[in-house]
């Protein structure tokens, strides 16, 4: 019998198991293409023509290797917050930058906090270190900031996790409150505020940055609002030295040279990134108005996307989301207790509105099996 | 006195300093842009303009998540090798796969093997999980099999790094020598054999694939032959367990949209490949002509740059580099002891390589003072 390499006790002990399946695997299995790809809170609307114009200009010039500084997207978006360039650091989506943080704080063993069901990569990179998961359950749809803070106090977590506006139900606090959260936090723990829908919701909701202090990272996203979650980049806001840090794990050579250049000029057309912060926010209204239509309660939404709540248990929107993947129609939903009564519809093009609109009507008459 | 959150004590003892400084910082720092950029061994010859037109007709879908499975691009990497899907797991370069590999196995103090002078960024991928790196000096400037085999039974270690052909040298094994070694390693240490400049050397350099042994890594990618470095995309073929295990940890969303389908297209096209090995073959005779004209030594190569043998010490050789970059000629050089005598240049377009040609004696002549 043939030996083979040992994993790290670290990561032998991980599971098997992938959390993370892409319409692109259902439509594998399907054997057919979802005609409204409404479930992953992307932008159907797409990067800003000037983006668009911009990357296929620089097509032929990606047999450069990437500036591993990303010095001039670190520039553009430090410009943009009104921060230095030395608060700024780019990753693969937030996704990377998560990866990189629960390496940094979280020592096997340690204990973490976050809300129950809230982002599941956040939870899979923590548990790829071995840090020990306290979770919080949501209060009113809304992540518990007492709770989150009790367990803080009382897990002496060195990292807690907290989304806002948040995903996967769309709330959020008003940055007095996030302010007071913050202010009540140990010195020693590090927050990281994942803003991925903070340019959607209202600007009342991001409280204001505070470079001098050393336990809040602030995360922000290519992949929403600005309609590049393709491209893979995300950057974080922190203190110059905690941003040092992340030099002394990250892939340098990780987010490609496209990337850095469309992320550039997306910066740069505020324009457009208004005009899709519109249109979203017209999508939430129509979204809305198509659950009410259908007796069903559409949460209120600072995001991308309406979590609808069907007004039943899990099993039963279980059965709403099954029926609308049947009709081609790609969503999601949440999973935690409590939180699974509903599901989650992305603000997607008219015509898949259209579609979602005319196919809700039979997804619920079959969930409820008449 | 306000506290801070404190890093991990693996990440805590990391060194601050960078190893990365590409050209882009060094023409920020100099003022002035390169003339001639032969030293990060990219593909002057750019992508396929197959590649180059597909990536410009998808500029305006990646508001799109990339496939978490990269299924497309496995199949086709598979389809290429002759190996399963099963067998294959794409990342975000070679140096994402690096990374990951050092987290599998490589646990906190374990010794890990590699050449002096070899890849840094495998180096920098290990201290960042704690291993502790063990160096096996070049023997006529080609990595010791011998020298690797042995300090990897007296350490015991669980991993070993080898690249075939090699940088910073450009030298290379034939498959057979290659093949004894990995027969001779223990079944359970886990080689990973770095095969980025694969597609440029002699074909009788690669061993065949045998995706029943389940302590080999082979590693391809994108930067090199394929020209496109910047869309940061590589991939590792190995038996199906370990690829599998690769799931737990990785970022599955790290490879962008525009890399999958970049690499998909890249793979089709391989009369390109065809022309860019030849463009390269004709490159390293014209640079080591150059290097000969000048009195100097060109070592063979299997990759797309030459190194060459200044002729005397590390710190000449170190006056000639700088030299040539004051002259606007960005290439590199080995640091490591015996290698450090010897400066790198990576193939390049012609006008580039008539830069070299015009500014190497005038950077000798410098070097030597007179």
């Amino acid at each position: 019998m043939r030996q083979r390499p040992a994993l790290t006790p670290l990561v032998g002990a991980l599971p098997s198991t992938v959390p993370f399946v892409g319409p692109e695997a259902q439509e594998r299995d399907r054997g057919r293409p979802f005609r409204a790809r409404i479930g992953a809170n992307e932008s159907s609307f797409g990067p800003s023509p000037r983006v668009i114009a911009r990357m296929e200009s620089v097509a032929r010039d990606q047999w450069m290797y990437c500036d591993p500084d990303n010095y001039d997207l670190k520039q553009a978006a430090a410009r943009h917050l009104g921060v230095g360039t030395e608060n700024v650091v780019v990753g693969e989506g937030i996704d990377g930058l998560l990866s990189l943080v629960a390496r940094m704080y979280a020592a096997p063993g340690d204990a973490v906090v976050t809300s129950l069901g809230a982002y599941p990569t956040f939870n899979f990179h923590i548990a790829g270190v071995g840090g020990q998961l306290v979770t919080v359950p949501y209060e009113n749809d809304k992540e518990s900031l007492d709770g989150l803070l009790k367990a803080v106090v009382r897990e002496r977590a060195p990292l807690v996790y907290l989304s806002n506006p948040d995903n996967p139900m769309g709330s959020w606090w008003e940055a007095a409150e996030i302010t007071r959260f913050i202010e009540a936090l140990p010195e020693t723990t590090m927050l990281v505020l994942d803003e991925a829908y903070g340019e959607l919701g209202p600007a009342s909701a991001l409280p204001p940055i505070d470079v001098a202090r050393p336990n809040v990272i602030r995360m922000r996203t290519f992949s929403k609002a600005y309609g590049l979650a393709g491209i893979r980049c995300g950057y974080a806001v922190a203190e110059a030295e905690v941003i040092r840090d992340f030099e002394k794990i990250r892939n340098h050579y990780g987010v490609s040279r496209m990337a850095q250049i469309a992320g550039v000029e997306a910066l740069a057309d505020q324009d457009w990134l208004h005009s899709v912060v519109a249109r979203v926010a017209a999508g939430r209204t129509r979204i809305a108005g198509i659950a009410e239509t259908n007796g069903l309660k559409p949460l209120p939404s600072a995001t991308n996307f309406v979590t609808i709540d069907c007004g039943k248990d899990g099993s039963f929107a279980l059965k709403v989301l099954q029926n609308l993947l049947s009709r081609d129609v790609f969503i999601r939903k949440p999973m935690a207790p409590e939180l699974d009564r509903c599901i989650r519809v992305s603000v997607g093009l008219d015509h898949e509105l259209d579609i979602f609109a005319e196919e809700l009507p039979g997804a619920l008459a079959a969930a409820r099996g008449n």
